[in-house]
């Protein structure tokens, strides 16, 4: 069986085995005892529990089940591993433009944490001064992907994406005066980002972000094969 | 009488006096015939013809009655000076992210002129290569006030605003792919700069951010006065 | 070295040389003890303390390492002056549209006044009773720059464009009922502005205008210069 | 039989009674013969015909079948009159906020003038040059009810309704620069005008204004009834 | 003079005498104190006082100065007449299309009563039992004018303007489930009705609607005049 | 008489007969003691009751009038019937993709209940996870209706119209990060979908879903007819 | 095998087996050549040919290879059977609201007379003359399943709803003035009905509601089955 | 020197070193000579060429000066190498959900191609037949990166994202009925994918993916390395 079904979830337990990653919990319009119920299921399949957008009632829930898991109040997670995912090799880099952005970007380090994953973290180098950003050049270049969290204009990737020839993840965060739209001025800024290559994920989606960067990740730890 | 009535518009003649520089044509949506008839008026009063949003058509009627008019095509603009403008000093620097921004760096150019200031020129300064800008701080130092164009993200005013003390006019354009929804993606990106002290005028609007880079040009060329 | 690293925060001690003003602190999605550290940086480099969108939780902490510093409640700003900057000459004018756009213009002239600039307030003068504005126009040219904040439809820059020389920077507030969705319809207002020259910033960003404001006026403190 | 049949239409003969006017041809996305057929019909039934949204291929049709309709080009409006609709005592004022306006205001003026009405034309007189607009008060004042058509910020109908009392209705263009949004600008800053009692209809709609005021003028031909 | 000065806030005196109706407080965004003082000087002034959008809180702080105040809590407004509006002939329906739409209906009532009309509620005729209107046709075309307060999909003033021959004034409200986006589909709705003649103003409005139709119809209210 | 005239809402009472199913009482914005009248009315008449949106205090208020209520608090509905409706053979099927989709899942199951539909579940079968919706696909096909809930991009009715021959009904959530709009996202995406024949109702409409889905169930009871 | 491979197409010939339909070619985007290859392989799979936004280059091409095909030009489409669809019992209502939601109408027309079904033309109803909908009822009643086209507001669904108790698929259009916003006005307004069970399908999408519509036809053609 | 300046354009010539690949140009907006200067300058310094949104009147202007140029119609793209960039092992995917989405995946595999990728094609695949995609699932596995092309929708990288454990950078194209909004929809549904971990570029933006996908690509031409 590939699923096991609570009935008001199906929990994907091929997850692991198709995508690499074992399943995720998405908890905001979950009750807190759906939560428990799933994270209980998935930690006893795969020994790796990552619960996203976690308020504090949904991790009560949790540690009644679980009395190990940890909450990470400001990037809002739930985590806990009863099996450790093998440590890569090399480092991804996460950088922010404020400290404002400084939730989305633990939500990213989190998830890049339990996935195994070594983090480098650059914080507060937005483009108004751009001296704290060039600065860390070699830095930036030594990591094998960067994430980079913006919020307002969301000009950060762009001047990154000209520095390095790494792959850069944009995130845009809901940070700004009037304007921002919820982020959509941060979203569109990354989407039309004049630097090269910069891909994108949802607003304030630092788990979306890591995911795609483990996954990146993932791939460079065997050598190349093919023709 | 502060204005000349010609039916169909009433041509300010004290504006001059008012704002301190002549009426301006904004030649969309009116008839060849009417751009004509209003720029004719305008000439006589202030001595100075300024028509934006020109099409060759309302050149040629314009042409016609006033044959030392000249058009620039690229810059959609007419002009037509009998009684030069004083001559400012100093410089307003007007650049521009890309080479697709040309057209409407060229409206702030010629608007600028006409009024007399002098331009200086620095194009082509994305942030995706940043360094090409960086090696031009001390031009833009130089200069009273800068005019920042720019399309995609609208990245670069935010850039610009981390190098100098002067005064900032940023100008998105309509250029980009499909989610620069006509230049809102570049408009939102200025608007939200983490660049402190940048303004912004509407999308393509050369003319805008050249009338305000003037009207604060205009200001300089006076000793401070006042407690 | 031309910042400090407080971790979470690269607090850019190179600001005022570069760009004329010390940093200034956005406290939006920053806890108050970041707040307050980032706080103490900043006033002993440059003695001279400014955060917006500050909360009465941000004050405490401020308030706890800073004893003498001042909190304005209904512009939502943290101020503190060690180091007095020069006080400039002329006055820089604040105009608003309605009694309800106060807090807005609280934050511009809180920023003003912080920055050394003196200013000249005027207050409920909306295009709905013109009798009102047009009575002003001597103290509105009298100033060195205008300030002008509105809600709903944001049609008194037009209307103050239309009256006076000086470089108008306009502020749309999210005061209105339904349609003024946050802002957005005075902000259209603002940037389709019939008057020329009118420039924008962000929706009920006081700070922004007053420090593009404080930018200008403090180029008019020295005598012109340049050919 | 209170309609028509064609088929493809079913001509509202009854409307004239229950409505007041008869009814009206709105050709755009309909075929030239269609247009032809529906407006044969309406002319016979209530002598009163008004096509708006015309191309010349409409009108060619209309014409052939019948030859003395007239066509307005700037106006986009077919007309014919076989019985003249009564003569309405007291005027109805159009004004429009720049020339480029002038389309939309012709199709208000041909609808009122079709339904019987006399029209005073203010045109040019956009806030912007405020002195244009105050001149011609008592004019405004002598008019039944006023339509306001603006394009840009439509700031006009704020600073008409702080002047007189009379009913005003607005009608926002879709003239402007980039962020006018296809006359989104105008007609946000229309419904959130601080000027009271300001009435919006749709976009480039001059056809909808004219109707309105003509219904507000109509009730005023009757002396005042009722308790 | 024709205005009082408040610092805070002009308080435009001489509006009755040009726009034909007092000043109107629009409180929200005002701190209590100061719509106590706004309404204390509008009472002397013009002995009608009216105040919108007014939190229990505003109320608390006018009855402490004028103790004869009344609060409307579920139209939110706050009035008190010394001197009564002269009483109208005729009557102005107030249509809405469901219960929920209630509030806004209030506060049309509530500004016209407070006007000097006489009001005819017709409340509950939602086009989707649309008998419940077609029985009120009479009552309908009785009225002077026809306000029509509706959310959701606001299809009932294209059903209402087919109906009557009296000028319609529509009203969005922000009722409805998620894709009302607060109220843009009524206004949308609203504004590209297909029932000729009908005017639109902003969601919520219901003072804006009742102030525009207080205007027609005290027009109504003299003889017809003009050639 | 065809409907109950309660002053603030008129009770259509004709509803069943014209449409097959009783009025329903969609409680937002409405009193607790309107939704109560209602109720009562509305039960005396057609034996059927659903609120929906109905929060706490609206069935506080009903239960005092109507003892035998039932709230429930995931779906947000009241619901009470003293004539059963028919049951219908068939059953209707309720997909949801995500656990967070439950409320909205849930308000379309007690509305088919009510309405005397039987429902198969079929819960969190979202894309993501293809393989849990395709072992599926016979109790898809066994059942006369779909109704797919869905939030975040809403794929998941285009994967389901792929698959099976029975009308499916989308609705989108407002399930999801930032760009999800507040449920815009799987709306435009439903709207769009490239599996043929989906139609769609309002953001977290289970309620309209479950209508449609029962109008097209009460039509298969009978054998078909005509020719 | 259950697809053709055509390189730049996979023409899906099992779906006739799983959704009831044969594939339908949207021939928007693609070039004549391959619609016409496409065209082809569906004929000789299936027997029905049906192709939607064609245009004639696009029927040009497929005309050369299939003589018979048809090219239907207000509606655009292509069509050819070499084999019949068993008719159905019982007819499908189109309803649209003005002539100028025609070219819409034909589209789902031609796509209901392709699959077998008897349609019944109920044209121009729109609510501003409700009257020539309500002498319908009983021809709407008699249908199966209605569909219902209209531009502008796009209030008609709401009527019909109101009216009849089958199922009812609304078509917003793009037909309208400038805030119809090229149909979202329409779009908006129909996923907020006040007629219950209204479902909905993209702007301009006959097709989709013809598929639908179809689809639940089909249905109707079995006596019903199940407990 | 790390730039060429020809007056209207800086060509980046440190590009390589620091990003990876050679300055590739915009066309969008240039003239057809600026295009060509550029050109030639690029090629003379790196030996590889690709402009992107081509026209042919571009190409005409560049096959002047170097006419060995190659134009690719569909994928609007102008290349040409005269030194070839190392062969990648491995391929990248490029998928695409319809036939139309053919111009946006062509620009990705020229993109691919000339910065030397191998490609594997798999077109026509959308979730509405998601058969001939769960067919592919190997081939999906065996690529090193997935780069999906899908408009309407845009539901498929969702559904490849459950099927496979390599990164996938999805594209959102313009293709779709009405409310695809020019490509909004798909694009809000990519940025929204439950698919974990996918990342999104620009509507259109077949260039941007594959710059991302090939700067991949290159990493994994080494074996790991760090700690």
């Amino acid at each position: 069986m590939t699923y096991v079904d609570l009935g008001f979830a199906r929990v994907d337990t091929d997850r692991k085995r198709r995508c690499g990653f074992p399943e995720v919990i998405y908890c905001e319009g979950k009750t807190p005892d759906e939560v428990a119920a799933i994270a209980k299921t998935i930690l006893e399949q795969d020994g790796v529990l990552l619960g996203t957008r976690a308020t504090p009632a949904h991790f009560e829930a949790v540690v009644k089940l679980l009395p190990q898991a940890r909450y990470h109040s400001r990037g809002r997670c739930i985590t806990l591993e009863t099996v450790l995912l093998p440590k890569n090799k090399g480092r991804i880099g996460v950088l922010c433009a404020g400290t404002s952005d400084l939730p989305v970007a633990e939500e990213a380090v989190i998830t890049l944490e339990t996935f195994g994953n070594q983090v480098e973290k650059i914080f507060d180098v937005g483009v108004a001064g751009i001296h704290r950003l060039i600065v860390e050049r070699d830095r930036l270049e030594g990591c094998n992907v960067l994430i980079v969290v913006a919020g307002m204009e969301g000009a950060l990737p762009s001047a990154v994406a000209g520095l390095v020839s790494k792959p850069i993840i944009a995130v845009p965060t809901s940070i700004g005066y009037g304007a921002s739209f919820g982020g959509l001025a941060a979203l569109l800024g990354m989407l039309n980002s004049c630097g090269s290559g910069v891909t994108v994920v949802n607003i304030d989606n630092g788990f979306g972000a890591a995911y795609a960067a483990a996954t990146i990740n993932r791939l460079l730890q065997s050598a190349p094969t093919g023709d």
